[in-house]
């Protein structure tokens, strides 16, 4: 670490945050100047990672002699693995300071959509949360005797719920599709060309079935189309086992993924004016109230800009092929950590944090965010043997050389 | 207790009964025998009850020297709060020796339909509880990442689930009305004198409708018409807050009240035909596994017979006017008590149990059980402030003497 002065690293507003300004090149305001950001927290604890990869990566180019061509800044964060508490206040506090100036902002911390091909990610998908409350009485009743004399809380619910998407995931919505930017036949072939093979897809977690025919099509609805997904119910009966319940007050919950160009005060309008229009339909007298919870916009760059050319430009260097550009539909590619975090009874959605990280950076440096992935997408994070393999660790690091290369070519 | 004499109480098999012959009068083969249920355990502590009430009755007769006319038996349980366990077997080890020459059963652990009038309760329905599992993946996945890839086993669920019972509660199955007896003009008029407030109904669960608009319709749809009662979803999300999961493996949950000529195995061939249809229907490549749980059959007896008429007539001389005659939709009027027993996680069906004591008394000695209860229908069992009025058990004791004198009539 001696070839890094760490700069900024005291105030207690600062307490969860390294900020490290590149000592040797200091600030020369003829060189671009990048941002990398990262976390150094763990979980479980994981030796190796892109943090140390971007360290190896100076090193070997400072003992090679090779001038480092742009200004470099880090943000490390030790808050990642807790929701990145305490990551806005902090950076909005150096956001005329350490934060100025910055022309490019690189994250590796994803992963590659599959195990051979190298990938640039430039979008991720947004979210809005919605819950819908029934209630039909003020407890919960005895079917036995309060069967066939209350409109019951739960029918009117199953009835809501299955209003809400078609067999094939269509969204029944309203004017829903009319929010989302129109496919041309340009990006349509973009689909075509990636490397990702359906069978694995499904198989990897034993789907009894796919929602589309081709690798196009369900890496359009994955990443650019949005879905709707039905999460559950509270306040019905969850245990296992028989009970012989009529529950009072029920809420459904259901999320929709956003695309470009969806905005949550948008949708929100759509599903809740759809909502009460079913309810009107139903003519329940029991009560009904749904509810937005929290949303997120998606995310997308361009991924034709220097920042990203630089990117793929590293890429073939160092593996020999043009990278796949790639997007994700919420944040973490793989499943098993989100089951992680779910046992942990965590119930911290993944997009909204990673989301967060990206379309913050961006927001604050007003540039170009690229996310640059090293690691393949078994990886396993956050479960049971976490690895990153080592052709990925050292080509990995190279690239993030040749990256910071690249961006002064 | 020294007017009794404990007849046998001895073996193990017997461990939680208590078998009492009355033993002033023997078993006289010129009076009919009569046969008296009641449990001593409570829950919690209630001073009074029933089964007191049965012994100061006959202290009451015999204290005024008034010959009891009847050969009396008492089967006193000291489980039955925790599920009869071990009734069935001590039972049966007795069928030929105590439960022998039984004339008639009087159960008095029950509650009057409301808090004016006395009733005998000549009805229970059964009930029919079902499992529908459906399943798109090994393992939860998570919606940014699988959301508009797979068809998920919620959106199947909600759909199967919409498709059983019309807003009005009319069950959507096939013939299952067929399957119910014809409601004859007689029997549609015994409804309307019935003592039943809809309002007090309505407003002391604080409903916010009802399914029929009448009295008799309400009284019918609870005693005399199967409902059905989606209970809840198993292995989806249902905590509190939001989480973007998509649930693999989903168990939804639904009962149907039976009532007479309904059977299980007619009931279970209607409903599974139809689940499975349904599924064909949807075309849906999840998996799908529907399966048919515990079943009771309903219980009507003759309320014309001697037993009842001679409650009857004992109701008409203690309160001055004929009782109701009620059923009950399945055990426990009183759903509080139910959700004592929810809250502490047993998932019991207090209809399983209370049906399960009458059936089979009525099976193991092939007599009239009749239901007397004393207790109104405000009573509390279970819950807090349970209370039995004074009124209730003076007047209930009167009954219970006047009863065995009027079998004698």
């Amino acid at each position: 670490m001696d070839l890094l002065k760490i700069k900024d690293y005291a105030s207690s507003i600062d307490a969860q945050l390294v900020l490290i300004d590149q000592s040797r090149s200091g600030n020369d305001p003829n060189k671009k100047t990048v941002l990398v950001y990262g976390h150094l927290d763990v979980q479980p604890a994981a030796k190796e990672g892109p943090v140390i990869a971007w360290i190896h990566a100076i090193s070997v180019l400072q003992k090679k002699k090779v001038p480092i061509p742009v200004n470099l800044k880090f943000v490390f964060e030790c808050m990642e693995e807790s929701g990145s508490q305490g990551l806005e206040p902090a950076l909005q506090h150096h956001k005329d300071s350490f934060l100025t100036n910055v022309d490019m902002t690189c994250i590796s911390d994803n992963y590659w959509l599959g195990k051979n091909k190298p990938c640039l990610t430039y979008g991720l998908r947004g979210l809005c949360y919605y819950f819908v409350e029934i209630s039909c009485a003020k407890q919960d009743l005895h079917s036995g005797t309060y069967g066939g004399s209350v409109p019951e809380a739960m029918n009117d619910m199953v009835w809501i719920l299955s209003q809400l998407i078609e067999k094939d995931g269509t969204i029944k919505i309203p004017h829903i599709y009319g929010t989302v930017a129109p496919l041309t036949e340009e990006e349509k072939k973009t689909y075509e060309d990636i490397d990702f093979c359906l069978e694995t897809y499904q198989n990897d977690i034993a789907a009894h079935g796919l929602l589309k025919p081709t690798k196009a099509e369900i890496l359009m609805n994955r990443w650019r189309f949005p879905s709707l997904s039905i999460h559950g119910i509270e306040g019905a009966f969850s245990g296992s086992g028989a009970k012989t319940v009529i529950p009072s007050k029920v809420i459904g919950k259901f999320s929709i993924r956003l695309v470009p160009n969806m905005t949550p005060e948008v949708v929100d309008k759509l599903v809740l004016d759809y909502l009460n229009d079913l309810w009107a339909k139903r003519g329940s007298p029991n009560h009904f109230h749904p509810f937005a919870g929290h949303s997120g916009m998606p995310w997308l760059a361009d991924y034709k800009d220097e920042n990203f050319r630089a990117g793929a430009r590293a890429m073939k260097r160092v593996f020999g092929v043009d990278p796949d550009y790639t997007r994700e539909g919420g944040s973490i590619p793989i499943t098993l950590a989100f089951q992680v975090i779910a046992i942990r009874n965590m119930y911290i959605d993944f997009f909204c944090r990673k989301h967060f990280v990206v379309s913050f950076f961006q927001e604050l440096t007003g540039r170009s965010v690229m996310l640059l992935p090293i690691g393949a997408c078994d990886d396993m994070a956050h479960s049971q043997n976490e690895k990153l393999d080592r052709s990925n660790y050292i080509k990995g690091t190279k690239t993030l050389a040749a990256y910071l290369l690249e961006l002064a070519g």
